[in-house]
């Protein structure tokens, strides 16, 4: 499987098993400022008063799915089998787009289907992809399903119910060949050469990408030329002076250009979206 | 009751019940950058291990009550019956102001009493309004009751043993037939015209007001005149162009400004507390 | 003890016994935009089914541990013994610096040793100071550890264990007689002048002094000189108009400087570090 590499050994015992046990993230562009996200809570705890429900991130740059599916990737691995995942970043909400449920790396990824869940179904191999259809559960759902927040009224109805095993997959949908797919391509290695983007900006100012360490490994001496400079890949923060601008192989395994106890994003003046080259000075080898 | 249209239909079967299961909602303006949320979450846990903590939202605006009830008279219906609410706005904290625990939707609603939960009362049909009476329940609270953070010192204290159900409202309090009056008066309909107020703004920059979609329902042709555009009601974002304002009764049933994948409050200008006019172009029917 | 005095009567009865019961917090300078704190939450919930995970506050001013320690050492008294607590705030993540684990109050204090802690040491007297050795639990940690995420690869899966009792703390490093001291030296009373500094601001713009009630309170007539004005000690927010200026003895038993209904930061224009005096007008009592 796709995902072994970085499989940080959580999982292994129970790989077979994924049976839900309540535990269900939430991945939004809501923000924490409104009540959205405890309205949505308020539905799961309702329907699943044992669930647990871990926030990984409402921060999602509004309306940019592709920040939620490089996140959601990223984190699955480090929740245990039978979770149950909620993405929610659907400037298309209410129109005729379907919702996705994704079965992959044991974990169950709800989403709309607009190329948020790219990266998961790129990352990790779907045992299946399902299309919800609210009608096959009439009484699962709202009296009113609005048009404007299927956070509360079809994704959290759904998720309780897959969460606390009450429904199974097959009884909330059906399987679809296809699918919206991923907002951005995964890079690749050409000849000396790996071009990439900034997929996401952390509370640091990291300027967080989507080039593998894998990629970045295959090269004998790496380094990435930006704003004038020639930025080394290090260890960790600490490898530069505090103020200096480093590139580094950030936890989740990607190409991240830092400023150590600074922000790179400000000095650099750099946005998500900006693309982002690694040459190898040792062209042939 | 008042609340019957809204009720999404979670509660009907244990409407009758409401025993207290340790489900315990959190509004405030205190922010997150500060532990004062998570130290509440410690007194109760401290008290009530079983509790369930949601934090509904704590990014009202700083001392602005009307904002924190308007969103909890929304988001209390898709909590279950038994639920204990927890909502500190409180620039009176340390002075004379009194502590309301309001008895409705077979929920209780914990609050200063100075017009925070104006919009709980006017829409659902209290059983009982109690006044908080720390001397009743003297090793409740803490041996020094501070001047300035009631949310931990009387608040958390009095819901942990609400929601644990050591304690019924009667041993807390007493009943009051009066309180401070909500600070927004509800909007009706006056000829072809409704006058309300954008109560918040979310995340997204949508415009929220505090016009009730009944109200617009029952004109033949509405429309929201604003920065010198005529918006129709439509029923969601994606059924205008990005970029493009709009007008819509929202997931809460108010009616919202919003901007097609924009911001509505960026391009309009209007901060909370703006008036808003619905106007029918149909004046007799 | 050196906490009695303030502590909040919650834990008396269960002083003696301090055995781990899942409660976790979490104090960071990793804010809510990125999905971090989710994924350490995954790893604790991943080892610690059980575990109940209290955010204390991830608005840490990025690289300052002395924030840390300060509002760590304000919030513990609120916990109940057996409390987990977890606090990174880590410039030198990946470097050689150590990771403590302090047994005081009947909790456990997980930090990189930075200087961090030095508030929690400073104020309970600590049972004893380890060092984390990771070489003595090689299956407990992650396959890979990271160089720049040890909250997750590191503190979460050493707080799961000792949270749920799967570990003691002599099982996962040695006792250490000393550690990187504190950032900020406690104010002491000077003649007729106490000399502290601004530690933290809060969301509502408060400034929030290390300078302790009770070195206040032996003052006659304190009063805090700042900004040509001259603020006495007042009780609370109301005790003065909106829009004015004040000091209090904060709820955490620290000297704050206020703006009534406003944000003192904004009015002062002071920020983090500011020193602050108080002094009393009766030079001889």
């Amino acid at each position: 499987m796709a995902d072994k590499a970085e499989d940080p050994g959580l999982t292994t015992n129970t790989r077979a098993a994924a049976q839900p046990h309540g535990l269900i993230t939430l991945t939004t562009d809501f923000g924490l400022q409104d009540p959205f996200v405890g309205v949505m809570k308020g539905v799961l705890l309702a329907r699943l008063p044992a669930a647990r429900i871990v926030d990984l991130t409402h921060g999602i740059l509004p309306h940019w799915p592709a920040e939620a599916g490089f996140w959601l990737s990223k984190a699955a691995p480090y929740f245990p089998p039978g979770t149950v995942h909620i993405a929610v970043v659907d400037p298309g909400v209410g129109t005729s787009r379907r919702i996705l449920m994704v079965e992959a790396h044991e974990q169950i990824f709800l989403a709309p289907d607009n190329g948020l869940l790219g990266p998961v179904l790129d990352k990790f191999t779907p045992n299946a992809v399902w299309e919800l259809q609210t009608e096959r559960q009439p009484t699962l759902f709202s009296l009113r399903i609005s048009a404007t927040f299927h956070g509360r009224d079809l994704f959290a109805p759904a998720a309780a119910a897959l969460a606390g095993g009450q429904l199974r997959l097959a009884q909330l949908g059906v399987v679809t060949p296809d699918w919206v797919p991923g907002w951005i391509e995964e890079p690749v290695l050409d000849g000396n050469k790996i071009s990439g983007v900034v997929v996401t900006i952390d509370h640091f100012g990291n300027l967080i990408t989507n080039i593998s360490g894998d990629l970045v490994r295959r090269m004998t001496d790496p380094h990435v030329p930006i704003a004038g400079k020639r930025l080394a890949v290090r260890r960790t923060y600490g490898d530069v002076a505090p103020g200096e601008d480093l590139a580094l192989i950030n936890s989740f395994d990607v190409l991240e250009i830092a400023r150590s106890q600074g922000s790179a994003a400000d000095s650099l003046g750099l946005e998500r979206g900006a693309p982002v080259v690694v040459q190898d000075s040792v062209r042939f080898r």
